[in-house]
């Protein structure tokens, strides 16, 4: 999956997927169905999401096809007959998509991205495309708040080790260098996704020596542009005053060590401790890098608490979401056969048929409020934000590169007023439903409840 | 990825772990290290965990290699001199590896495995084997965890389109399987894995019909041995009539409706309520599956309220492991050139050396408490659990299937005493230190204080 393909993933699905297919197909039902992809609810602490993979989505329906060993197995399973496993094997996305371009800020109930087409192509993509979705975008909304915690100081993606697997290790790389973050320790993402790549040495590294300084030293002759020393092995007062003394011996020889790196214990405390022993040794330009733990929460805290820290790395906690390890998302059938339609389950209200998401902006350029409203309105003063990225099954504009959607997501982010930033319990953004649309959805929720109930 | 090798993967590492390997290059650096991947702490909740992963990580090992674009892209880089570029071409992993088999249980510091061979083999593949057994041993934890909530209640695994990715969808697909789960929604995972296959509608399905009653009927012409209607999607008490009356025409013809599927409301309340419909109508036969927000948690409450519930689809909350979306898992240095080693970082001990693990049993057969040792001590009456899977590289026993691991974690997980399967605050199962290792890691932890601080 280095590049997830929809000819190499085809079978990555629901079986509820296929076996509602096999029903369409026989009731001869290939009309154009439309499906909302939309986030239900803010986990707690959120109060605004971040779009990201939409690339792979696309990329997948754009090569969406069942292979010979595919439908094989589909027969060896014995659940469908052989008209339909032939009709599977022809089986391309012809339909459009829209969506927000990646980097969009956007809001609970809006749509992320609306994909229609004859309703076996649009149900079938349900799986792949929820979970493209739902990973990057959660990550890429963590990452954005750690962005906010450390204002103009670094991060870089530490995760991979403790990602919920491959995919999900190389996506993290991407969704939070989209998201603001400088780079990632994840090679294989840097070759992948051209992201700058950043990590020096471990706790092992220096156990091996048969001592701290030699470990120091030895990185230093293998990499005397690039070091940075890991100072807490064994004590983090200790090991930067070792440090200091490699840096002084770099120095004799016109070197410059880059850094030391902090990885546990108080942060805050410690970092101020680091700073002055590196400045009283006239080593201002050292920079000190800190891991170990760290998330939006806790780079905030140890700011506050004075920490004298200029990077981070930031793994774990913002590699898996840990407050918020899912979204609510959904990917929900508005319309079928040119009807709006809807489902009533408790507590689950989707909004019916083709929509659009409308942005007002203040006078100083600042995000004022969202309007969801139906798909071929126009709603006066305001940004319509779904862009037509595919249509019949075929790219419609060309990708923006990532470094284009990161310079863009950097651009909005700036436009949403400070208050939504908040790191705990924001406000909630206005987000208003347009009359047309309220109204067509009063007019099928009668139906539907006159009819079903 | 769809199976992981170390040829496609040897990039997907920490950037630090091609610089220490460079500087260990440099320095000529080529002892056997040992490193020891545990767990240092219980997430709440958690009294025991499922080892999983193994197959992967070994998978990984004995096809480690560098290919041609990967050095290409690292000498891009500038990071890394020609000789050490040159060497990396000629990397296999030729050390040994001493595990746990999958399906065992542990507990917290325990060596799940244990990897040695020459520092830069063994150091490299440390971020691949923490990614790949953190992972399934999350997700086999958490859903051996749902099988203690549903007691002889069938479960499948549902997760797939909001787990943290592709390749989670697939390992959680195979580590609930591996922890009890009857099978899995995930078509490639059935495929891949050989594992069962679930599903058949989603409210899009009955949406997409002119009326809820026209779509059940649909779905029974299509599959009339393998039909579960899903009778939420207006309102659970009229959609089960609605399935009562399908499954009425369908036993006039012969058939048999398998069952209905719930999906959101009071799931105790409403299960009740159709099984008395579905028993009034002499549908005893019809199963009740519900799905929705499960996880252990809500399965004990369900069950608690009085649910009449055959069968479970447990997703989002056990695929991501919600509650404790990953564990502190490390691979750590703990030998290096036949001299044990450590750290003394702040609240992070380590225990030192190539170890094995004890475990003494009642005189019922259940698990009495472990011992954590030295790899060479012997322990009376009590049984050694890492075994050697891999010997200068290659495999040293062949691997059980996933369907023998899964009949072994099964008859492993009868001899946990309950009250360690507590779903809340289990107590801690007794792992004590013996007096061998403790000696050592004294000794080492003496040697390391007095040189280092």
């Amino acid at each position: 999956m280095i590049r997830a393909t929809g000819a190499d993933y085809a079978l990555l699905t629901d079986l509820y997927e296929l076996t509602m297919a096999a029903s369409y197909f026989e009731e001869d039902m290939h009309e154009e169905a439309t499906f909302s992809l939309f986030i239900r609810k803010y986990p707690p602490n959120r109060g605004y999401f971040v779009a990201a993979g939409l690339e792979d989505a696309l990329n997948y329906l754009a090569t969406l096809r069942f292979r010979d060993d595919d439908i094989a197995y589909l027969e060896s399973t014995r659940l469908f007959k052989k008209e339909f496993l032939d009709y599977l094997k022809t089986v391309r996305f012809t339909g459009e998509v829209w969506a927000l371009p990646e980097g969009s800020l956007f809001f609970q109930d809006e749509p992320i991205l609306e994909v229609s087409g004859p309703i076996i192509e649009a149900q079938l993509a349900e799986t792949f495309i929820i979970n493209a979705i739902n990973l990057q975008t959660l990550i890429a909304t963590k990452a954005a708040r750690a962005t906010v915690a450390a204002g103009h100081r670094r991060l870089v993606d530490f995760s991979l080790r403790r990602t919920q697997g491959i995919d999900a290790g190389l996506k993290v790389a991407r969704a939070s260098y989209l998201a603001g973050f400088v780079g990632t320790s994840n090679v294989l993402a840097g070759k992948l996704y051209d992201l700058p790549i950043f990590g020096t040495m471990a706790h092992s590294y220096v156990t091996s020596f048969s001592s701290e300084i030699e470990a120091f030293r030895a990185f230093a002759r293998a990499f005397p542009q690039n070091t940075v020393l890991l100072i807490d092995t064994y004590d983090t007062i200790a090991g930067a005053k070792k440090a200091i003394q490699v840096a002084q011996e770099m120095a004799a020889r016109g070197q410059k060590l880059r850094g030391v790196r902090l990885d546990s214990g108080d942060m805050a405390a410690l970092s101020i401790a680091v700073r002055r022993l590196l400045d009283e040794a006239g080593l201002d330009y050292v920079t000190i890098f800190a891991s170990g733990g760290f998330d939006e929460f806790k780079i905030a805290r140890t700011l506050a608490a004075g920490g004298k820290i200029d990077a981070y790395g930031v793994g774990t906690k913002m590699g898996v979401s840990a407050d918020a390890p899912y979204f609510d998302c959904a990917y929900k059938l508005v319309r079928y056969g040119g009807r709006p339609v809807m489902k009533l389950s408790t507590g689950k209200v989707t909004y019916v048929d083709k929509k659009q998401v409308f942005r007002r902006f203040d006078d100083q350029g600042l995000m004022a409020g969202d309007t969801i409203g139906r798909r071929d309105e126009a709603i006066a003063e305001a940004t319509p934000l779904l862009q037509p990225f595919m249509s019949k099954g075929k790219l419609c504009q060309p990708l923006p590169s990532l470094h284009a959607s990161r310079e863009y997501f950097l651009q909005e982010f700036v436009k949403l007023p400070m208050q939504y930033k908040s790191l705990e319990n924001p406000p909630a953004y206005p987000v208003a439903i347009s009359p047309a649309l309220q109204a067509l959805q009063a007019e099928v929720e009668a139906r539907v409840r006159r009819q079903e109930l």
